[in-house]
């Protein structure tokens, strides 16, 4: 059957389950059924949802908890993500304690998608990266300055040795840094860094503006020779960064940001899920790379949260994989955390813990390397500081622990 | 100044605001401040964010809650609303519990939003119904049907007086019912219906479909005579929306529908106001309507609530006023609440109570405008039903009162 299956998790002040879950099939498909004639139940069939599964799942204060499980036929929909969001979660959305915790596409269904571009296959090819988790360090404190401030903040990283930087998500089209200028500026840097390093790092650029431009913009960020897209897709809509995957003329990654997502995702109650939000819709929609907070930093999620994200990452199925992106809070004594955590397909990304690196930036990206490498041939960080000299800085700063 | 200004509900276990309020402003612009050589601030000045207000408001549970307010200065970001939210409410969105309340634009930044295209007045002028609400109804059990089923509950809704009947948001392009179809087969009817009965009905039709095929969509819809289009703007973006607005051969107007906004509006702690989501937002973003759950129905909010909105959508101001369509619950004994709570500058939107009309959806629709007369002639329902079958059928079933 081609079709999707939506699960919610639903409170509610009674434990009639199967009442709501026969609404929710009707309701959101051919609205009524048992009184229909025969003739009209026929013609109807292909059309009408259907309870897959109901579980009570205990209670929560006042309120009982099910999760429950109903199948949309796409017969009632365009292969498109605003309509399947509007079929399986619009007016329900409005309809009480209700959260749409997963949504499951038949092959059928998933084939009129085509996923990250890249994935992380691709980006490895792409890189000659292989066998290491990838790392990034993210711009800090570039809004107000000049491009020449930007610039040497890039060329510090690059030196660094980390494979990606991103822009701030926060940085907009502006004058004092316009988008073409750090693209082609930008690139000038990193080949320099490259020709006395041999090491290439690659510069996410923060694709901004108008919907119905971004296409364009991104097409010409490619001829220009922009390495990444950086994009905060929640700001727009899915179906965009899908359009923008797509797209055979912009022939570079995409990094979605998670700029918004907060809005719908934290509550138990309300919203979608990490998983669905930042995993599953991010690599339909053809992600190459997802960012999402940490399980150490300040602004943190739940461990379990974050691992069933990169899972529905990097799980094999039908589509290209996405890297996780776990972000906020990192510093170089964290690694082998992290790669525990997260494995070697992801990225290390951090912020204050490469700028905030008692020798500089350089030194923070050389500190994340080393603990990548020392974890990868099983030393502990203590001992690979013994002859890493920035590593060792910090750790003193910053320890070997999470948190 | 060009800015927005940002309120923001907090639920903290401390009511330190101070230094919440402190940080969201350097952290979501210049980063730091005090710190800065006075060159440094200099150049950042016109860049930093600034509190505006701290407010503590009480306490819910072991929560202490505070309202925050912060003003972006708009040299931050490109004056378009992705760029605005992600700058108020990006990464802040995953920064614990908080709610984004409302956002005040300057008169300048205000200026880039050119609102609705038509607006209440437009509205009334291109239908030349004046002095009295507008009355709408819905398309019921259209998934799976053929067009002509589709047509003759048109011309059912039609012969009853409505002004406006909108597709239901879950249909999609599909072979049963094709967009361009309903458009052309629809105004046809609509048409023969208004040369026997000298009332014109106006029909929305759902603009569906991949986002980046929207405006071609919007246009050949607007060629093809189509009178309205409804949009699920919260599976596009909000941007989308205004591009449609702002696309000057789309000459028609735009009906928002809440569809998926139930995800980031109801919860207490996270998300974004009814008021901002249903109301500010979408008249911004140039909705002529807006549709969101009325205070009466099943799927309900608080009636506070749909004042708010109702407010934010017409008050005086710079923007054309976008109208209201309290949506839900709604039977024709309703109406003289609904004009008490909404004004005549409002939408009376019924599905059930239309085509649950004891003599069907014609007299249902009769019943509505039966009921609209009777309230602005200040007379009771019950009085009026003594020379209004339709009315008084419709008040035999469902009552005169709300709920
Ligand atoms: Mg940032
Ligand atoms: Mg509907």
């Amino acid at each position: 059957m081609t079709e999707v299956i939506a699960t919610y998790l639903v409170h509610s002040i009674d434990d009639n389950f199967e009442k709501k879950a026969e609404g929710i099939a009707l309701g959101l498909t051919v609205g009524s059924w048992t009184d229909l004639p025969q003739l009209e139940q026929q013609q109807l069939k292909k059309h009408k949802g259907r309870v897959v599964s109901i579980e009570n799942v205990g209670s929560s204060g006042s309120r009982m908890k099910g999760i429950i499980r109903i199948a949309y036929p796409a017969a009632n929909y365009s292969p498109d993500l605003p309509a399947i969001l509007t079929t399986a979660f619009g007016k329900l959305s409005l309809d009480g304690e209700i959260k749409l915790v997963d949504l499951e596409f038949s092959p059928e269904l998933t084939a009129h998608f085509s996923g990250p571009k890249f994935g992380t296959e691709g980006i490895r090819q792409l890189t000659g990266v292989q066998g290491r988790p990838f790392v990034m360090s993210i711009f800090k404190g570039i809004l107000g300055k000049d491009l020449n401030f930007l610039l040497t903040q890039l060329e510090h990283q690059a030196r660094g040795g980390v494979d990606f930087v991103k822009d701030d998500e926060i940085l907009f089209e502006n004058v004092l840094t316009p988008f073409e200028q750090r693209i082609v500026r930008g690139r000038e840097v990193l080949e320099h860094v490259f020709s006395e390093t041999g090491h290439r790092t690659r510069y996410a650029v923060n694709l901004t503006g108008r919907t119905f431009d971004l296409r364009d913009k991104a097409r010409r960020a490619t001829e220009l020779g922009a390495d990444m897209l950086l994009f905060n897709v929640y700001a727009y809509g899915l179906d965009t960064l899908q359009s923008l995957a797509e797209d055979p003329e912009i022939a570079i990654t995409i990094m979605a940001h998670p700029a918004v997502s907060g809005a719908f995702t934290p509550s138990r109650k309300y919203g979608l899920s990490n998983q669905l939000a930042l995993g599953k819709l991010l690599r339909l929609a053809g992600a190459d790379f997802s960012l999402f907070p940490s399980p150490y930093g300040s602004v943190a999620l739940e461990k379990g949260e974050t691992l069933q994200i990169a899972d529905a990452l990097q799980a094999p199925g039908l589509l290209k994989t996405t890297l996780p992106v776990p972000s906020a809070g990192i510093h170089p004594g964290m690694v082998p955390q992290l790669i525990e955590d997260f494995g070697i397909n992801s990225v290390i990304n951090a912020g204050g813990g490469v700028h905030g690196h008692p020798a500089g930036s350089a030194a923070g990206g050389k500190a994340f390397r080393q603990a990548v490498d020392a974890t990868l041939s099983r030393k502990t960080l203590s001992e690979a500081a013994q002859t890493n000299t920035e590593l060792q800085q910090a750790l003193e700063l910053w320890g070997d622990k999470v948190r």
